[in-house]
């Protein structure tokens, strides 16, 4: 049994450590891990050992890179300014090679399982746990013939839907960004921790929530050889055409007949709404405009416009574009009943500068729709946490 | 939307490459992730950039290191010889820093989110997702007031939970090991798959399983300094003891009843199991035995004997052994319905031995239990899989 008691020795000196001063140990990190550590102002202290190594970086991918100093015991430290508060995915670069940091939980994004760490917001406590109701957060698996495989996404059943078991509820479908994968909203965002909240004090409906992998390839599917194909390709432009058609289809030919032949959803387009962030808003403006029929209500977090966009820095015509479906805006509102658009005031200038285009071409064209700016915050989690704050009590009222 | 683009870019270029020759990538890797892959010998292939590096390690964590070889290209490469089926945590190691693969999904293990790769066994489905009934696999947080924290812990639900709301189930407790969480039985496990295939084949009864967060400290516990305290100090048992004993207390006073009061439970000892892997099992035989008026099946996989188990290298006496319990074998077999053992032929020594001398000890004592000795693998996963697969048919029968 050596093994077993070196397992609990380790597992007892992590556990024990003493803290000091006024750092702690972020809410992100490992059970025993001390660093990485953060302080009330939001500075945030990181350390890695690598006796052998010649340069080590902190990096946190929207910012520049942290040069870290090696001390004698062969740990590089550095500590940050006060960071804006929310989840930060980042990595170490040690001579060159991103690596993740042990004493931090891995969260799927920039397409793997990132090191990431939560800055407390101070006063903001609509994304915690609290002694409200919680509704049920749940994984689940079904077989997509569009795919040919089984796929995974996560679910949110509202408070009360084990007990009420006549009751039917409307269904909000929200997808992840590019680069992350359908835990992103529970792991990063605290979806089901915002939405108890929101519906414990009356704000939101009971509602339940479905995050789907936002990522598809058609059954039987012969990956195109892409190599050197530069973007904006005829071949690129075809694969990515492709893979959102493909998703488009699971979402819409697997993934809603399985949900509303399991789950006790309001089966109509009048309980069914989708949003989604970055890439998953661009695929909201997609899937939903393609589908009307399916939906009535719109979120584009940070991304929107649907894959039209990333071709034009041009102002949509509202005539032609989303399926000519905004050429009528009065026609338009009767038929869907929200269409919101967010962006972060500190976002890349491009980015939002792309979204307020959008906001300025839907009231130019008299377009009934909700735009929401979040302050001080970018490309980043406390933007879409605010965002589905606001967003979702707007939804099945 | 430059930065959308560029993600949208990566997300192609990254998915549509082409695989060559008969190696597959592994299933437990990220979406689009060529490598680690695994041929149908149980060979595996490992790759990663580091150009500067001057030593590259590949790290299988119960087996030697292997040394990798750079190529022009700087990336590090190996071939192992064919693995033993089943998952297996890894990482490489950098001029002597362990580091994540990028290409794996990450896997709580080893006290951080680690690389993980699954080599299949041919033959083997029990433990992959058909086309029958699937249970719910669901996530909870419950504030447990000897902890003084919110908690999460993973649920099964059995297939059918949903729609007959008038039955009610027994409950299976099952931890994880040490440096694991609670995440482990079903992302390295399969335990979800497992109990659906048996199940549906009728092999086992609808259960609920419970997977807690095996760590636990006690509300406003002040962490003792235990540096320089070496295993086997009063200081350090102190801390261990108190440690197991919080999260026996946080188990049968804090979780238990939330799930009896939160599911559809058959509430009481008849229906209630414990089992547990490595450190699991050396909880389970410390909080069953602890608590015989709340469980009646008791299982060990790969650990097994409670806490005093660690302190002897000698058979233990069951006249004293166990709170007494064995001291009058047929009182206990009258009172407990299954006290099950089982470990891995190819385990480290001591560890077989540890086990094994269990089981001659319940023999020599006339203890009716069942013994299980799972061929060719080690203190590892497939082991543990098997292990669930031989005891969770044996329950509530």
């Amino acid at each position: 049994m050596k093994r077993l008691a070196i397992a609990m020795v380790l597992l007892s000196s992590c556990c024990y450590a003493q803290t000091s001063d006024e750092f702690q140990p972020a809410s992100t990190n490992v059970w025993g891990a001390q660093y990485p550590r953060v302080d009330s102002t939001g500075r945030a202290e990181f350390r890695i050992k690598a006796p052998s190594a010649t340069a080590v970086k902190l990096n946190f991918w929207s910012n520049p890179k942290l040069d870290m100093v090696k001390g004698a015991d062969g740990f590089w430290t550095a500590t940050t300014p006060p960071l804006v508060p929310g989840f930060h995915y980042y990595n170490f670069v040690i001579d060159g090679v991103d690596v993740n940091d042990a004493g931090s939980h891995a969260f799927y994004g920039g397409g793997r399982d990132a090191s990431g760490i939560e800055i407390p917001e101070q006063g903001a406590t609509y994304y915690l746990p609290k002694d409200v109701p919680h509704g049920a957060v749940r994984e689940i698996w079904y077989f997509s013939k569009v795919t040919g495989s089984w796929r995974h996404a996560m679910l949110y059943l509202p408070p009360g839907y084990d007990m009420q078991t006549k009751m039917r509820y409307p269904v909000l479908y929200l997808q992840h960004g590019g680069g992350e994968d359908e835990t992103g909203w529970i792991k990063q965002g605290d979806a089901n921790f915002i939405l108890d909240n929101l519906i414990a004090s009356g704000t939101a409906k009971p509602m339940i929530i479905v995050m789907a992998y936002g990522y598809a390839r058609r059954a039987g599917q012969v990956d195109p050889d892409l190599t050197g194909k530069p973007f904006g390709s005829p071949e690129m432009m075809k694969a990515m055409q492709e893979m959102s058609q493909a998703f488009e289809d699971d979402l819409t030919q697997a993934l809603i007949p399985y949900i509303d032949s399991n789950f006790r959803t309001i089966a109509d387009r009048d309980h069914r709404a989708m949003a989604g962030l970055s890439m998953g808003g661009m695929q909201t403006f997609q899937v939903t405009f393609n589908h009307l029929d399916l939906f009535s209500y719109i979120g584009g977090f940070s991304g929107a416009g649907g894959m039209m966009m990333l071709r034009s820095a041009e102002k949509p015509d509202l005539k032609t574009a989303f399926n000519g479906a905004l050429a009528d805006p009065a026609a338009f509102a009767k038929k869907v009943h929200l269409l919101w658009i967010g962006v972060g005031t500190e976002e890349p200038a491009q980015m939002h500068a792309g979204i307020v285009k959008l906001h300025d071409a839907f009231t130019e064209g008299n377009v009934k729709h909700v735009f929401y700016e979040s302050p001080g915050t970018s490309h980043e989690w406390q933007t879409w946490r605010r965002d589905l704050k606001d967003f979702a009590p707007r939804l099945f009222q």
